[in-house]
Parts: C-alpha cells; structure tokens; sequence
C-alpha cells in the first residue's frame, strides 16, 4: 500500500511516499517550492500541479494531509487553508481515499506523545524507515511523517471499521 | 467587459456576472450549492467544477473574489480558506485577471459605507442594474455585489496604473 503525506504550505509544501507493509518504506520524499514574488493564485496553481503530478507518477492508495495548526495568526491559517484546498482538490479529483491528521496526532503517532520536538519525530523517522539520515529539509521530514502515521493508524482504522459492520 | 464576481462558501459560493460599460448590467447571478453530507475534499471539487463551469460558459475578462470575513471563528476562517483556494485557482488555471475584495470595500463601493446592512446592499444593487428585484439568494447577491464593485474599481485602477508608467 502506497501512502502519499503532505504538509501544506503556501511557500513549501513538504511530501513523503511511503510503501506500507511488513515493514514501511520511504519511497521518495522532497518539497514543492513555490515562487514568493508571484499572486497567490498562481502559487496555488504551482503547488495543485506539483501535488496532481505527485498522483499521477505514484497513484497512491492513499493522502495523508496534515491538518493547519492554527489560532497563531489567523491571516497565515487562512492562507494556509487556501493551499490545503488546493492539495484536498487534487486528491478528491484523482479519487485518492484522503485522511486528515492533526500535528499533535502524528507527533504522538511517531514519537509516542503529541508534544514531541521536530528532531525528536525526525530522529524516530530515521530509527522506524531505517535511513541514514532524517529526511530533509524538515517540510519534507512533515510529510515524510504524516504518510507513516496513516501507515500506522490505518489498519487499525480499518480493523475497527470491519468489526463493526 | 465581463466579470464574474464570486462570494466563496463551503456550503453556498454565491456568484453573479455583470457586463461593464456605460451602463452596467446583470446577465446572470445564482449559488453553487454542495452537498452538506460529503467529505470536504468532494465539496471543493463541486465548487472548483461549478466555477470553472462558469468561467467557460461565460469567458469572462476579470473575476472578483470576495475576501473571507475573518477573526470571528477561526476553524470556520480556515474552512472557509480551502473554498477560496480552489476558486483562486479555478481562475489561474484559466487566466483569468483575479481582483480581492474586502467585505467593507464592497460595501463602500455599492453602499457608500463600509457598514452597509445586507438590505442596503441589495437596494443599491437594485437600483445601480436596474432590477424589478434585489438579486436572490443574498448569497448571490453578494456575488453580484463583488462584480459590480470591480466594475466600478477597475477603471479607477487601471486609470491610476497607465498615468504611473
């Protein structure tokens, strides 16, 4: 089962390919950058093509979005939520099952407590897919993170699902 | 000179085009609607599909994008955020010219005060496209709101813009 993680930006938005099995490997991870002097809706339009182009060359299972950390600044929670729309559109579009994560559910889901550091989720990236190094820039790291909480969370998700019907 | 004015909503996008020129008129107002029983993702890709239904339908030379009313609830802001995400991109994708407007510019431009009440908005639009009545749903009417308010706008702006050349 192929994850695709995403942690929207409006700057930079970070992205992990994990492979979930026996045991989960990263497939590819990076950032897709986009150019700070353009409008915002030409930077959307970078990041729904760099996405819609991640789906294609994958086709993933399944999209792990980290959900906006927000109540900082509501004007960036806004325009973070504009790239976000972007990113569930493309995966809505692509009919990829997508699952949404808060960052305090994956910290929790990586480390072990939702109020872990990023070194401390990056060193347990490194430890749990086997790497030499953390994935890198930290963006990249985010995504990288939030496809190895789905790859966690959803057989469990699934199993209570099943025992339910 | 065709615009399309747009008020974005996860639930209701209410939208009206109107033909600038030396006198300004309505040729369509009206609401895309989403299914309040599906997921977000499938909720953008109905907005996306109903505004770039409109944009080819009705080709037109600018859209104006209503500004989200922000600080009241943030987690709303944030939603609300992904809806105009994927309308701002519905236009790049398009090329179409994009203008924002803030809610109270709006009501400046139509009104004459940026506190208007929605009732005096509707008169004034009533009145300046001579209608028998105020364009409805008052989401649409705040579509046909944001146009008109580009019409009156844009050839201030562009006057402005060609005399600092």
């Amino acid at each position: 089962m192929l994850i695709l993680g995403i942690d929207p930006g409006t700057a930079v938005t970070g992205y992990g390919v994990v492979r979930a099995g026996v045991t989960t490997t990263l497939v590819e991870c990076g950032v897709i950058r986009t150019r700070p002097d353009r409008p915002l809706p030409e930077r959307l339009r970078e990041i729904a093509e760099g996405v819609r182009e991640l789906i294609a060359r994958h086709q993933p299972d399944a999209m792990a979005v980290e959900d906006v950390f927000y109540a900082r600044n509501v004007r960036t929670t806004l325009v973070l939520g504009h790239a976000r729309g972007v990113i569930l559109l493309a995966g809505a579009e692509a009919a990829v099952e997508i699952h949404e994560y808060a960052p305090a559910e994956i910290k929790k889901a990586i480390v072990g407590t939702g109020v872990a550091t990023k070194t401390q989720v990056q060193f347990m990236l490194t430890k749990l897919l086997r790497l030499k190094d953390a994935p890198h820039p930290s963006d990249a790291a985010d995504g990288v993170a939030a496809a190895l909480t789905c790859a966690m969370r959803l057989p469990l998700a699934r199993a209570v699902a099943a025992t339910r019907r």
